[in-house]
């Protein structure tokens, strides 16, 4: 008999069917002797219209009056959940983020959990109740109500489980798993039956938009077993923990992740001085965007290159103020190019093991594949290749590397 | 410069440009320098909405789990006033019942507010907010949502009024004040500057659906003068208090009220011996039927007959039982008539001055039309006559009792 803290999105509990089918979910688990809590979401498209409405009120609505609009949406679940399984003989409550002192700070719309008293629900457990709870939110010192920004019902779900000390967070979503890569590029995509809090945050970054990468972060800094699991199949999932008790048998590389979501920019022919990084990075900081990758070559002539990756909406912004920058400082050119694609391999057994990228760097040579950009992390090698050899260049690494199979231990 | 607690139902508010009207209102008042706190019902259409989410999760659902769905609706709405009033400059705050610690009961669906806690919001109208607090609903000893039935928002607002010690409490609704009679009747039937609380429970009662009977009662024990207002007309409305400074004006009759929803049933034949009253009555109240009036006629022959009346929905449940009572205690027959209204004439003016009844009986003998049931209160007169007399009843009343003039004095 183990505690378990489950999530259910906005899609599983979509209307009234997808509720049921969720309580009859919880009962086959109660049925099997565990303490139930439960997280979820509003029902999707819930948000989207409260969000609609606002903006019809407020052309920039109040953040603080944006938190007690959306955050009806999830008290709106809880209840049909609670009632669902109550109509099936199982008691349950559910919570709202106050009424379980789910404490914030105040940044309303991307509050962060401070804390969270489990009395209640301990207290609910022990009577044999399931304990249903609004994900996204919380209220601050002040008791107004707060928000955790897109996606925080997983926080919510994985705080909830370091708080009770619980032997299992379980996300359930619409896939079953997370895989080697995305299964519609590469049909042999294999689900990981586990992978580490670390490969995870970088799949999650790259564009695996499975969990919310607060909420692995938060599960790795407690150390909560964490599960990504479908609502519509039955299966394992993927266990996502710490990598210490199964060093042994980990794969070299997890996964292959990539992202469409970048663009290029190059500024060349740059007088090349200590401190010109910060010159060209600051007003693009100060506009509000995003930088990702950076690389800057050593040129010849006292020039430099100077090229990073942005989010492709900020694609035009970012060109503008480097254009600006580019007379300030003297460079010869900007040029941009959003028809680019960055490719990741994801693994911790890198850590140990050299050599890696450059097989990563065969690879794609093998497939006339043109490396425009790299960078390495720990446990990472990203490279930025031509959008139109994405599908290639993810079939590729998945084969080359082995994906395929189960790790029988190190290659 | 007044302290202001003013309510807006469910039509005022049904949508993005009718709370968009309701903040210009409100901007209005404030600009005369008046502090307003505002309470306000869901969106129309919306707690019907959610009832109907509810009872397709649960065949009853839950009271608890009730008032945690419905009472998002309310939520919805001080948000969206708080942006709109916001959007025009006003600086506002919207609070839900437990963040202004509106402590009820634990009757869910029915809760009573049992304590407010005005700090928070005296202190946000001293620093210039408009302050929007959601009506229906509170909060329990331990923290669970209640809501106080259908309705509620009028309470909720009086009981604001009354915490605070507001100068007034204006409840905005689609009527433009309270009228001597239904308009829909009676065109000639005036608006009413003003009548007593006690006069207003009688014609509340009675069907005029504009006031929730418990936000009178409540207005009435704390003295908190009401007034009746359009939300989309201007006007000065109904005033409703306490009828003290007002003794020598007030009308003799205010209003003549109706009600079609009543049905009769007359057990005839009935052996007379004490406690008859109580054997015929008590299976009825077992069988949750509220009755409304009662009449026993002293007949001969030691035989009594004994008629009441019930709502219309509870005729054919009451008619059941009422035909086993009569086996049980051997009377005669069970008589039922569902074409049957209870017209009331209603005035505190009555409590001093005797003969008001009698010329009631000969307005309606004039007129051909024959009373079935009497009943008399302290400030009422209820008859009860056949349907189809009903509009005749009333204009023959209306006009002989003068009321479409402006009262000069008593008469």
């Amino acid at each position: 008999m183990a505690l378990l803290v489950q999530k259910y999105g906005g899609t599983s509990v979509g209307s009234v069917e997808r509720i049921q089918h969720v309580a009859d979910k919880i009962i086959a688990m109660r049925k099997q002797g565990h303490d139930i809590v439960v997280a979820v979401s509003a029902m999707s498209g819930e948000t989207n219209r409260l969000i609609g409405l606002a903006k019809e009120m407020q052309a920039r609505p109040s953040p603080r009056e944006m938190d007690v609009l959306v955050s009806t949406g999830e008290q709106v679940t809880i209840a049909l959940l609670a009632m669902a399984l109550e109509e099936r003989g199982q008691a349950a409550r559910s919570y709202t983020g106050w009424q379980v002192r789910m404490h914030t700070d105040s940044s309303h719309t991307k509050a962060r959990i401070e804390n969270i008293d489990g009395d209640k629900i301990h207290s609910d457990l022990a009577e044999g109740r399931v304990v249903v709870v609004a994900g996204f939110q919380g209220a601050d010192q002040e008791n107004n109500i707060t928000t955790l920004g897109r996606g925080g019902s997983d926080t919510t779900a994985v705080a909830l489980a370091a708080a009770l000390k619980a032997d299992e967070c379980q996300i359930y979503t619409d896939v079953d798993g997370v895989y080697t890569t995305d299964p519609r590029v590469e049909p042999n995509a294999r689900r990981l039956e586990k992978i580490t809090f670390e490969e995870m945050l970088e799949m999650a970054s790259l564009g695996s938009k499975i969990l919310q990468i607060r909420a692995v972060e938060f599960a790795g800094k407690y150390n909560v077993p964490l599960r990504v699991l479908s609502t519509f199949t039955d299966g394992e999932g993927t266990l996502i923990s710490l990598d210490e008790d199964a060093e042994m048998e980990s794969a070299l590389i997890s996964g292959i992740a990539f992202n469409r979501d970048e663009a290029q920019l190059t500024i060349s022919g740059v007088p090349d001085h200590p401190g010109i990084a910060a010159n060209i990075l600051s007003p693009i900081s100060e506009a509000n965007i995003e930088v990702d990758m950076i690389v800057q070559n050593v040129g010849g002539e006292g020039l430099t290159d100077f090229t990073f990756t942005v989010h492709r909406n900020d694609f035009e912004k970012t060109e503008e103020v480097l254009n600006s920058v580019a007379k300030e400082i003297g460079a010869k050119q900007v040029v941009g190019d959003q028809q680019i694609v960055k490719v990741s391999m994801v693994g911790v057994g890198m850590r140990s093991h050299a050599g890696v990228a450059s097989k990563m760097f065969q690879i794609l040579a093998d497939e006339n594949i043109n490396i425009r950009m790299i960078s390495t992390s720990e446990i990472k090698v990203s490279v930025v290749i031509d959008e139109k050899y994405l599908e290639l260049a993810v079939r590729a690494l998945h084969a080359g590397l082995g994906l395929e199979n189960e790790p029988e231990g190190l290659q």
